[in-house]
């Protein structure tokens, strides 16, 4: 087969997931949504969330405007930037906030019919929410592969360049670009969601909990509503957009990384383009089969949380294995030079994140000693939960991070054919090691967006007053959302870091044409003068001295990491304010709408959505704004070694923040379930009152600040990617 | 004056300083104790104190002489170290020993002299508490000068080599060792005393005022003379260790990479001495500056806190100011070429200082609005005080941050006379900057010894039952010790971190002399070979590719990052699992005791205090082993790059990592003291029980985990430099 033929296979599995993801959406809007109470809240909570996200992306849509015109000024007033910037910046913004937008519309159809559908039967309730979770799953990896199929083509035919090679390097740099849109999209679906779903989460429990002392998703709590659009906002909307964006981001810095490693004159341009295609399509066969994992999800009733995990596992694991033999298929089809070792990198990154996965659950589930633990120092009262937990969350960084280095080291070296000084070839399996890891996102992406559903499913059968057995049905379809959040959750920072460094290693390529569109043709190497195109990674890092005693590079690495802890503090202040604000509110509606405790009266639900919405739309200005122009000074002032410094520094700190901050979160959470299973006193005690305080310190730990870490290691990976050509050119230092 | 000369003022400033302690302690020796009663309290902490730290140094003794037969045979049967080494790692932990037992000792029977000397007036009062700490603060930099002079005389003596410049590499780079040994000693105070402190602190604040409803310091709380004893262990002789390896290390390291910066042949051999004299010239003068700084602190009856502040304030600002003229003074009798630029690092580091100091003060001070706004989020539970500390302490690492970056940069400028590429003058500069920082310890160091000093000065008032007025003066004492406990702990993160960069630097020289040692005479230098013993950092960092693409590099880095967590974590639940412990001896004791709550019946102090001490030893053993091994096996596995890559890692992570938990719990602290101030419903409301679990979750944040940090980076940096030899001649990648 041809190599311009296999490029097909790539916008086929893109329309064949849209095509399944609609087959699902129509099958899904034909199940009855149940009882009119049950109507009535699903509408709420679908109006809640489409008012927010229409609130949201007005003002994205503003930054996105004003971000594209300064583009285009550095593009086309100082030739600073590749012409095709602005507009590849838009689209991937535009497709990254549709795959939400869509994802989340499915997820608030479905709640309600995931409920009437547990009054049948608990594989009918799991079969619904999973599907609408798969709608998600399908739309974000179909979307993702559509907008690189359109654009390579476009770029394919549109730029101009004799020597096809470096015609190559130009469309790879170029499409990279757009993960930049998807990467800002993300960051506000993120931290606006992740504000949004925590204030209102908070603010429910603290007085309704708490003061009130009404159970969770009680109708009489002003506050519920919200807090059910909060899950749909952040959890689906805002995983979605991250998620989105790792996937491109690692398929393109991928493909960036081939173009460059296959450039040499001993690279025909044929296994240059195979090396592009070759991240792209290992996604495309995720993708099918990830389709056919989903239909290998049910279960039978009266599943044990066992039985049911092991049903969503079976469906991701049964694609697990057939990518990693597809793999070597497709490398053997593509005929890479040692295409063996190439594919390795892929079984790697399945290996790396099966581990975290693994890890995340030891350290979140109580099923295990370290969450028991936990629940246990809450016999000494709050304080001593807290601290805990806050070990317990700092030790459990050590797994994911130790597998991530393991599986650097391990996909470097297998790419690289155990040779530890090409670089080129060990940073490209790097990528595919990400990519690989990404590959079955279609499903696994299905068991993430199922968790919200499942929880607003549990949320509108006790709001509708549904029988002890639907209940029964729809807690169990919760309890496994919850393990399956939190091994997500350990996915997406896991994906995140390798994406973030296969978007470093591809930063590289960017300040390399960079020098070109200005004319630079030529770089210092230690006193050697080497032609820019030609210049290898090694080159690089020698002409900017991007070494670890450069006082720019430690300032950067130093700088990056003071990044990581304050955009956390500063989404985690913007969760106290935010929540502050819906608690005035509550026990305003409590003392002036009278007979709202006795069921009399309803609350009025609608203000707590309108102020979960503002205060995250006022409150995650700053944290992105930090976000974004924070690399772009570095940039200016300490140049590529101080840019470089940071994004590692960032990564490094980040990526263990965001683990440790998950987990804490995890484990509060299920330290909490653990008490209220009946054990240690139960429902009620004050074991139980010390562990709800942990959970609420959670909230925002594992929702909103250790989430939004993903997006801002990636995020200041992007800036500093289309900042290149200026960092390129100007540096103060 | 001849070089030679200009040394003696070195051992002179030591001696200076060992006798105004020995003056000091004497004169305190002489105050009266107090009442019966007073002195009864007293020896039970002091006799509590010496049998922990007897305890303690018993562990030490056996590691230490494990370490030093296994650095032993490195060095006599392998020559992969210096002969020198075993002795230089004993005699710095012994030195490092010494001074916090006699720091610790003066403290514990200035105590009850304290709270004697305040019946008499606040400034007696005062008077003593500080010239107690001020025994502390000269004791650590007479024995450091102290140990530097003899070394340099030794080692003058008896290394033979006929090259001048050569032989003073090889002193420089032997001293440096034994830095090891003062940063294994500080290891285990700050580690064994946070625990034991903290363990007893939370034990008795988690039954005494949360369950029995008594007062802090009450001598009806059995762990009450524990917490007491705890202050001593932690932060006297902890900080003492602490602070004595950053000013020894800081010293060394500046000295190895003066004798590196001025090895070239354009310099001739007096001009390198000069440079290796500098940092210690600069710390004796600072010791003769701190001296008469301390005889500056006084303050009148009456004083508010602002005037207290300014008392303290007042000797430090002096020292401060004079010895940055003074650095001038010596720097100009030794005429280093660019003498005014160097000297200009000290400045910087001064201010550097001074910044991290005033910052700190801010974000945990409740006279500012950071820490106002914590208590005001206890309006809603303890779960907002949580979430808000965390918030505010993530934010709060910018400042101590970006100034250590700025100051990094400036001082790198300078030295380097502007010229970027000048890598060791550089660095020879910061290195500058970390000593000017640390010039004035003999005072600074004074006023932090002086906060558990007062401390405890309050706690024995309070069991003493001394009167109101005395109360209220031993209150004022207090206050100004949490202040200068809080602004002491950035300080001393602060130096640690400029520090940890000195030393990471000189650590280069060590690879070399391991080089040399084998006859590795030659190194490729990207494919030229390059005279070892001349080859500069550039060609190290080429010649191992330490750059930031390098997986080995990039591996490092993130575990060096997630060893800063992991090691917070296994002290954080060292701390939980010590004061369980703790919680259950005192309800056994108000259980089995009849009549401790009446004042009937005397509580089992000891047993407490045994169970503190027990319970640090034993949860101190695997987080230090941590820190010790993982260094090692990362330079085993990944060679050079790889333990650079953990260093700087390490550094970064850990350096924010350690002001965020100091800063949030220094914050919690307050935010206490503000309610209890009479602020937003005052004691006993719930508000102010909301801010107890705040304080309660602070303690180990700012006692533990953050001030071990501290060593964490500095040792991990310390145990590299002593196994250079073993990473330079073998590593597996």
């Amino acid at each position: 087969m041809s190599t311009d033929t296999m490029f097909w296979f790539i916008p086929f599995a893109s329309v064949l997931a849209l095509g399944f993801a609609f087959f699902f959406y129509k099958k899904l809007l034909k199940l009855d949504e149940g009882t009119d109470m049950m109507k009535k809240i699903a509408l709420y909570v679908r109006k809640g969330a489409m008012s927010y996200l229409k609130q949201q992306y007005k003002i994205v849509t503003v930054v996105f405007i004003i971000m594209a015109i300064f583009f285009a000024i550095l593009a086309y007033g100082f030739n600073l930037q590749n012409e095709w910037v602005p507009f590849a910046f838009l689209t991937g913004g535009f497709f990254s906030g549709l795959a939400g937008f869509l994802g989340m519309k499915t997820a608030t159809y479905a709640s309600a019919r995931t409920a009437n559908a547990a009054r049948e039967s608990l594989n009918a309730g799991l079969k619904v929410a999973f599907r609408a979770g798969a709608v998600m799953g399908l739309v974000v990896v179909g979307l993702a592969l559509l907008d690189i199929s359109i654009w390579y083509l476009i770029l394919d035919t549109f730029v101009d360049d004799a020597d096809a090679k470096h015609k190559m390097i130009m469309i790879t740099t170029t499409m990279l670009t757009f993960g930049m849109g998807a990467s800002l999209q993300a960051l506000f679906a993120r931290v606006g969601g992740g504000i949004y779903t925590k204030a209102a989460d908070v603010g429910a429990d603290l007085v309704g909990k708490t003061e009130a002392g009404i159970p969770e998703d009680d109708p009489r709590n002003p506050a519920t509503i919200a807090d059910n659009v909060g899950d749909n906002v952040g959890d689906v909307a805002g995983m979605g957009a991250d998620l989105y964006e790792s996937y491109v981001g690692s398929i393109l810095a991928t493909a960036a990384l081939g173009a460059a490693a296959f450039f040499g004159s001993q690279w025909s341009p044929d296994i240059q383009l195979k090396a592009v295609f070759a991240p792209m399509l290992i996604a495309a066969l995720g993708i099918i089969l990830s389709i056919i994992g989903i239909f290998l999800v049910k279960t039978k009733e009266g599943a044990s949380m066992k039985q049911l995990l092991g049903a969503l596992g079976l469906g991701v694991n049964v694609s697990s294995i057939l990518i990693a033999i597809g793999t070597f298929g497709i490398m053997y089809l593509l005929n890479l030079p040692n295409w063996q070792y190439i594919s390795f990198a892929v079984v790697i990154g399945l290996i790396v994140g099966i581990i975290i996965g693994q890890g995340t659950e030891y350290y979140t589930s109580h099923a295990y000693k370290p969450t028991k633990k936990i629940a246990e120092s809450a016999k000494t009262g709050p304080a001593t939960v807290i601290i805990s937990g806050v070990g317990t969350g700092m030790i459990s960084t050590a797994i994911p991070v130790v597998a991530i280095v393991v599986g650097i080291i391990l996909s470097y070296l297998f790419a690289a054919k155990f040779d530890f000084t090409n670089l080129s070839l060990g940073l490209y399996g790097v990528g595919i090691a990400a990519v690989g890891m990404l590959s079955t996102l279609g499903i696994t992406l299905a068991t993430d967006a199922y968790g919200p559903i499942a929880d607003n499913a549990g949320g509108n059968a006790e709001m509708s007053h549904l029988g002890p057995e639907v209940r029964k049905r729809t807690d169990a379809l919760d309890a496994l959302g919850n393990t399956t959040a939190a091994t997500g959750k350990g996915f997406a920072i896991g994906s995140a870091a390798l994406t973030a460094l296969a978007l470093l290693a591809s930063y590289l390529e960017e300040i390399k044409m960079g020098l070109l569109r200005i004319g630079e043709t030529t770089i210092d190497v230690g006193g050697v003068m080497v032609n820019t195109a030609e210049a290898t990674i090694l080159d690089f890092m020698t002409h900017y001295e991007v070494h670890l005693m450069n006082p720019k590079v430690l300032g950067g690495i130093f700088i990056g990491s003071v990044m990581t802890f304050v955009f956390s503090g500063l989404t985690m202040n913007a969760v106290g304010r935010a929540a502050q604000k819906m608690v005035e509110e509550v026990r305003r509606q409590f003392k002036e709408i009278k007979g709202i405790l006795t069921g009399d009266a309803e609350p009025d639900y609608e203000r707590c959505v309108a102020i979960s919405t503002k205060g995250a739309q006022r409150e995650m200005i700053f944290p992105s704004a930090v976000a974004v122009i924070v690399p772009i000074i570095v940039g200016i002032v300490f140049g590529v070694p101080g840019v470089m410094g940071l994004l590692v520094g960032g990564l490094a700190s980040g990526f263990v923040l965001a683990v440790f901050m998950a987990n804490a979160g995890g484990a509060w959470d299920n330290a909490k379930k653990y008490i209220e299973e009946g054990n240690l006193g139960g429902k009620g005690s004050d074991v139980h009152k010390a562990t709800v305080v942990g959970d609420t310190v959670g909230d925002p730990f594992k929702d909103t600040s250790g989430p939004s870490l993903n997006i801002l290691i990636k995020l200041m990976t992007m800036v500093s990617i289309v900042m290149a050509g200026l960092t390129a050119v100007y540096s103060i230092l």
